[in-house]
């Protein structure tokens, strides 16, 4: 296939658009890929729709090889399997709704749980007729409050969307490996850096869940790495390793000081630091322990205030806690919270008020890192009072544990960094969220009452696993990851062709050897991009090539009358003549490797 | 590319679904190739995919051929280039219309010419630029107020369109052809029945447009065809020829009679024959001239009435009307209009009282076959009182013609039928509309304002045609057009399959044959829809075979015992046994012939 740059609908702009915000949305726009209809809602003008093809494609192939079954559904759907899972509600502003002539309310599916959870209900009845995969390639919506960065965050967009069906726990963790497995296979032929980091699913428990994540600095998801081994984590998924418990033998026992004016953790530190200077070492605050309180909001509707406590030089990282709590929701603890918790003393609320069996009755999960053993400063819940050398498990003991304490770069890999000093830290960096596999166990069966028989006769409820990739987010993705100075520089599977052939000057054999060349490509199945424009110069040509980005330029020019003919590498900027006889199969040898 | 029925995506139902009223709808249910969503909402199961696909890939091919870039427009489109336009509000409740969370108004596309027209305008500016052809396949909306007969006719569907760009009315006129000839193909590609006919292109005035119909009973579209030559037009197109002038020489003067309450056709046709009977043959309807008066709603708001006469035998027919005036609206004209033209005598209004030049100024449209020297029976515009030979042209002039008398079966032919009685003569038929070719003109660009330079330097507008496929109406129009008593049975290439190959029985050597037979054929690029279930009988394989609708059949059973399989054809049944050993390469054949 020969696109010829002289009628290809296409036109390279020198400026930047002024609404670009990312260096990949500058150069699709500038190279022609794309053009923007609405905020967050993008026309594929010839190159942009090759390249979101060919990652549709890979994608597609991907999949049908671990027994995919391609459908699709409608973008625009009922209302009703949404209110009877609650997302109708749930996802606010999020979807974009309305209404048809006769008031029905529909959405714009931003997700597609409802619909392949009943279209199996639908069809099917048996254990037999499991495991199964269905997925769709389909266009997306969400009403984002804030689209950006292109086709980034758009708020019309394409998804890959597929869903494992199994009847028991068994079945979806081979599901779910079959689907990461498949992934693997995606996002290394796409050709571009990645990581897979382990991602939180929220309320439904210690079901798996793995995002795939373009590194990138203008992505908006922030992970964490291990320094030195492979261990790789969302930051509300990181897990700390509790340390292991010390022994209370020998401890001080727990004491009361007055600490009058310290409500915050530095004034406590100052004032420890003068009231009862220690010889080995000064007050931090790490000795301290901090008690934050919450309310949460069950889906159902009722309030449960908790407190946290987390080591006094960590925040409480609100993404974490949320994260962990989810579907769950915070709320602050406020002034008529604190009036119905007459116990509570605001500013000096100490663990011995806390706890399901304290004065308050209020739940008290603490950070992992405050283990059985450990000695802490922290409120006596007396005004103007704090209590010293309060040991874990011996003066007090927590409801649980929580991860919301914030993650920081330095901290130990939980994986390979917990003991002693040898092992990794973790450094935080940025991505963006390209893939999620998610194992969704049988929160949308139960909902909407998708069962089948087992082998003894018995309904069961299926268990379903969720597997996304979104291929128009993947076009600016690896844009991103790939571009450079000059412009766009596509991996090879997902250029929008194989090979930019420009023809130079002005010199009619230059111009008939490349109409050659290109014709002897397109018969070999190379995708060629041919500059043909008779009366635009070689510098502009070169220009545009370089923007389009395409893996192999090719240029015939005077060179032709020495019988060679240069190929260059866009991404490594390496130049090479080649024989002019011998162009057509290096070239093929080139794209075909 | 094997499909195993053991696995596949698909339930085939016994029973007919509630809600479908036409064959297709039923049997593409049935068969498993779609499930409604919600009204005139449709999920595609994997058959009924692969089959959309197939079309789409054929109509892509076929633009492709005639130089056409595929590009994608969003289908959540801003108010803003529709206001521009006026079909905003035009489209009153036909289209989806929703806000954004900011409140900003958005409408579902129903069809993008606004948005084609303006990627133009953003990206070429020249003669040199043109001629251009853009299309796209994509999904859009519409909110009938009768969504009916499956897929025929839905609220969200896949079209493909295209427009073309020219510089002047020769290129539109090249590029119109070219998209007729293309449309030709893939009509013939598609494998069924259809019919090319002359369409109305409303107000735009003479400009080309042509419908592609597929011949079938349930079709919402009503077409004439000769019965002698290949005249074919939809009703709303059809042009009556006019008869030559007759000679006014030696006909009557025309005389004023008393014809007391006859103020419809029919009292007045029994008082002529009462009181003035003609010696050679009885008055009838078609000897009365019939004066409609109608209003105008032109698009800028102001209202005209006017009178349209029209042969007694014949109703005005009210499509015909709108096709010829629109986007002009027509509305009645009541008693307050009456009032204010106090000229006209209700049940008597003649032509006397008519025209522009008449005494209420009301312009006097009339039929064509209200030709000069024909006479007439008409109101005398005074109560109980009407002219008999009255002679157009003699004694009163009509301000022009119009196309709104209802065309009837045995009427002449425009073509061939016009002169003497051995022409052909014209009969209705039903069909669906499958596509739709069109010359827009200079609507759009002039709205939107899209001119280019011509070679002289000068801005011109550019003049545009459009062109329309539906793939998803396309599915059950084949389905519709191919379909028996036994079920589905489409044609080889839109076909889910190639082959559908039957094992039988329990026999394991059977299972090893036919399992070998699959891969064989798969290796040569034959797709195979193999059932493979074990504990089915033949009898629910054969029909399930049948429902499905894969061209040809292949059973695989007790003859393998004697080295037959045997090749059925869906279409005709027509059964073969073919040697085992031959087989593979007997269905490469066939499917690649």
């Amino acid at each position: 296939m020969i696109m010829r740059m002289s009628s290809l609908f296409v036109r390279t702009l020198r400026e930047d658009p002024a609404d670009a915000e990312v260096p990949s949305h500058r150069l699709l726009v500038r190279a022609g890929y794309i053009r923007r209809a609405a905020p967050g809602i993008y026309t594929w003008l010839p190159l942009g729709l090759k390249v979101l093809r060919r990652i549709e494609n890979i994608i597609r192939e991907e999949m049908d090889s671990i027994g995919g079954q391609e459908l699709s559904f409608p973008a625009l759907l009922p209302r009703e399997p949404y209110e009877a899972t609650n997302r109708w509600t749930e996802y606010g502003d999020n979807i974009f709704r309305l209404h048809d002539r006769k008031g029905a309310d529909y959405l714009l599916g931003p997700t597609h749980e409802e619909m392949f959870t009943l279209v199996v209900k639908d069809l099917y009845s048996s254990y037999k007729d499991l495991p199964l995969v269905i997925y769709q390639i389909q266009t997306k919506y969400r009403d984002e409050a804030r689209p950006r960065a292109g086709l980034l965050r758009g708020r019309e967009f394409v998804m890959k969307d597929s869903y494992s069906f199994d009847i028991d726990d068994a079945g979806l963790d081979a599901s779910y490996q079959k689907h990461r497995d498949a992934y693997i296979r995606i996002f290394d032929r796409l050709g571009f850096e990645y990581v897979i980091v382990k991602a939180t699913s929220g309320a439904m428990g210690g079901s798996k869940s793995e995002e795939f994540l373009a590194r990138a600095e203008v992505g908006e998801d922030t992970y964490v790495r291990c320094t030195k081994c492979d261990y790789a984590a969302n930051v509300e998924a990181v897990q700390v390793a509790p340390p292991r418990p010390v022994p209370y033998d020998g401890l001080p026992a727990a004491h009361a000081e007055q600490t009058p004016d310290t409500p915050t953790i530095q004034t406590l530190v100052d004032h420890l630091n003068d009231a009862f200077p220690r010889a080995d070492r000064p007050w931090t605050a790490g000795d301290t322990l901090k008690n934050v309180l919450i309310v949460l909001k069950h889906p159902d509707g009722t309030r449960e205030p908790i407190a946290i406590g987390v080591p006094g030089d960590r925040e409480v990282d609100q993404k974490r806690l949320e994260g962990q709590l989810e579907p769950i929701e915070v709320e602050p603890f406020d002034e008529t919270e604190f009036k119905s918790h007459p116990s509570l003393v605001k500013g000096y609320i100490g663990p011995g008020a806390l706890g399901e069996k304290g004065e308050s009755g209020i739940r008290y999960l603490v950070d992992p890192r405050v283990v059985a053993g450990t000695s802490w400063v922290t409120g006596a819940n007396v005004d103007g009072s704090h209590v010293l050398d309060l040991v874990v498990g011996r003066d007090f003991t927590p409801d649980g544990t929580i991860e919301a304490a914030e993650v920081r770069d330095g901290d130990p890999c939980p994986v390979c960094g917990v003991e002693g000093g040898a092992g990794g830290t973790l450094e935080t960096a940025r991505g963006i969220e390209m893939g999620h596999i998610f194992q969704l166990g049988r929160k949308y069966a139960d909902a909407l009452d998708l069962k089948v028989l087992d082998e003894s006769g018995k309904l069961v409820t299926v268990t379903m696993g969720s597997y996304g990739i979104g291929p128009s987010r993947a076009v600016a993705a690896i844009a991103e990851g790939t571009l450079d100075d000059l412009g766009l520089s596509w991996p090879r599977e997902v250029a929008p062709a194989d090979v930019h052939l420009v023809a130079t000057g002005r010199d009619e054999q230059v111009y008939a050897a490349a109409e050659r060349i290109a014709h002897e490509l397109a018969s070999r199945g190379v995708e060629v991009l041919y500059d043909d424009r008779p009366k635009v110069s070689p510098g502009v040509k070169f220009k545009d090539a370089e923007l389009i980005g395409v893996p192999t330029i090719v240029i015939v020019g005077k060179g032709l009358a020495d019988g060679t003919i240069e190929v260059k590498d866009r991404a490594t900027g390496a130049r090479e003549d080649v024989a002019a006889d011998h162009v057509v199969d290096h070239l093929v040898r080139l794209v075909k490797a």
